[in-house]
């Protein structure tokens, strides 16, 4: 169990994507947004391993149908993202405008073509302003650096601020690092590697292991995080290995393999919390936490019911422990559930015992949610199924933002 | 076909449950609420044929459970609803308060206890304030009449109007009359028999055969609204028939019984659509018509995501004629989809053809979204499933009301 390892030895550092040795990144304005950079490239000094996760959603932005393809061949060396527009809904142009991209970017870089994989996000159905971005592509190598600030700013949509995380530990002989960074901050859904998010290492982790590692980390992190309950039709999530820490390559089975997927969920945890704490309009990162579930899939239920509930979201906002909202989005989530038997607490604080409320707590709790972060825990006493997510509060900002995105 | 009828011989009227013959009702302030009514009476004068749909939420209100259990005898003479606590996750006490809520009234009329059905709705987990609803329930019948008004205020909660609608049709040899009262105006989605709402008429109708017509009914109304996507622990529909018009019983296999269900469900779909135009701050009501779907099913799970989306509902409130929010709510929705098929329509412009956006169509799109109601409509081109919904805008007003609901 990658739970029952020594944490200790995983250390957070500074730094996002080029914190591993042998990346560099750049983030220019290329003028697809009017004025903010819009465009990011990140490049291993040497072919890597390479995995990625895309979003469930049917209606899929060319820029993922591209990538979904390349990555089969498990390597990659470099990855160009946009932001401002999603290449999303425009069809056979979009396709086209997707793999120029990646063409480009491979003779700008000298790179072959097909280890180019390509991300795009913002606004959906209208195509890419191309001559911008030839033109910024253009300009892309000579930005490079071992700084990777400018490509966490340049994947932005409506954040308020960068997100990064990196954690070193040591492994098969040396010290790897594992770097990460991601931006949000709607459309966010617990469906599938919501978001996009891209995760490197200089550890040396053969593309079938990369593969399981990332499905792992992401399934406790990008999949356990909700703001609106959308999803979106560009989540992305890359992961590229190139073993330039020098260590040796990691083995399935391997104590060392659970050790690296447990930093990896660190990293991709890290970066979805902070996804969550910047959904559009939030004030509030609240864990959910279901114990007890008859099973662990009915446990996801539950979690998910309640932290997509617009009821239970505003309650949160208002800072009122109103716990009839939490049961009844339990109750609607289709996992089994004997009402009398749950109990929910609310920043360590019981509000609901036998599935009665305790009158005497809820001063107590309201004031515990004022708190800008805290737990709410829902016990079904059914089983030992379990899950735990993050969701946000849902207020005027969010509607403010979504209201007027075109405009 | 109940469709196939001619709609010109089911007229609307004035009036709500009161309008068929042999009902009196009242509404009446006992101390629940500061100050509004919040406790209403509907009896009729003979015993009538019941039927009632409730929430399909794990978590029921007493009230429900109650009144779940009563009306599997098909017959009910009274029915009395409290507003401003919803008896739910209240215990051993609130089922206690349930059956003396049924028994007072029983008294109070002289009607048989069993005759007697319960519904609540208001702040859940709270026990009810039994010395109001005791001194309540004791001025109940001198307060009924032959006007229903009182009644359809008295079970509202944060509606900001009362909610009524009434048809006659000739049926059986005589005019009959079907009328309605409906409470919103959250936690409203179609899971089910959403909301509280009573339905009334004068026909003859058989137990079994009314319990049909109001499933139908349900199905075309109050199931294919959505404010916001939470499923409450108190809806309750309730259907009472007691055949003072004079007409002869329906029949199983009768023409009548159609053109009774269809009058019925144009009752129910007059109240639901007002649930949705009161949602809680809503300024716009939209229908969302799925055509082409591949099943029935399918077009209801496309219908449901769009119309559930905080991103297309924030996309409304802002008369931002965002089609990329549309498309990826039913690209997510779990219906078979191409999106190179898929057409979508707002206000009756085009805006997407082959998956494709029409740019020369937004501005006029944008224009359209300003009238405070319209249709989107989108067709999957996929085969000949069909589902219609109404919703609303998701904005500032929903965050206000339910962020400081129980303060």
């Amino acid at each position: 169990m990658a739970t029952m390892l020594d944490r200790g030895q995983i250390r957070r550092i500074d730094g996002g994507i080029t914190a591993p040795k042998g990346y560099r990144a750049a983030g220019i304005h290329c003028g697809i947004k009017a004025e903010a950079r819009d465009l990011a490239l990140i490049v291993s000094d040497t072919l890597a391993s390479a995995a990625g996760m895309f979003t469930t959603n049917l209606v899929k932005a060319a820029p993922v149908l591209l990538s979904q393809e390349k990555i089969q061949s498990g390597a990659a060396q470099a990855i160009v993202v946009n932001s401002g527009n999603a290449n999303a809904c425009t069809g056979a142009q979009g396709w086209a405008d997707a793999q120029e991209m990646a063409r480009l970017t491979a003779q700008a870089l000298g790179v072959a073509e097909e280890f180019v994989l390509v991300a795009s996000t913002g606004v959906i159905g209208i195509p890419l302003p191309m001559a911008s971005l030839r033109a910024g592509i253009a300009r892309l190598p000579e930005a490079l650096s071992r700084d990777g600030a400018a490509a966490a700013e340049a994947i932005l949509t409506t954040d308020a601020f960068p997100k990064t995380s990196a954690v070193c530990l040591d492994l098969g002989g040396a010290t790897v690092v594992i770097g990460g960074m991601a931006k949000g901050a709607g459309m966010i859904h617990p469906t599938m590697a919501t978001t996009l998010a891209v995760l490197t290492t200089d550890a040396a982790v053969p593309a079938p292991l990369l593969r399981a590692a990332l499905r792992q980390a992401v399934d406790q992190s990008f999949n356990v995080i909700s703001v609106d309950g959308d999803t979106s039709t560009n989540d992305t999530v890359f992961l590229l290995a190139n073993g330039r820490a020098g260590g040796a390559p990691l083995t399935e089975d391997d104590e060392a393999f659970a050790r690296f997927t447990e930093a990896l969920t660190v990293v991709a945890a890290d970066l979805a919390r902070m996804v969550v704490r910047d959904g559009e309009g939030a004030t509030k990162l609240v864990t959910v936490a279901v114990r007890g579930a008859r099973t662990p899939s009915d446990a996801r239920r539950v979690m998910s019911a309640v932290m997509t509930s617009p009821l239970v979201k505003t309650a949160i906002y208002g800072g009122e422990p109103n716990w009839g909202r939490i049961l009844a989005a339990a109750g609607r989530s289709g996992a089994a559930l004997v009402p009398d038997l749950v109990e929910i607490a609310i920043a360590g604080i019981p509000v609901v015992r036998g599935g009665l409320g305790v009158p005497e707590a809820l001063a107590r709790a309201a004031e515990a949610m004022a708190q800008s972060e805290y737990e709410i825990v829902i016990d079904l006493h059914l089983g030992s199924g379990a899950a735990t997510g993050w969701t946000c509060d849902l207020n005027e900002g969010y509607v403010k933002i979504n209201a007027g995105y075109m405009t």
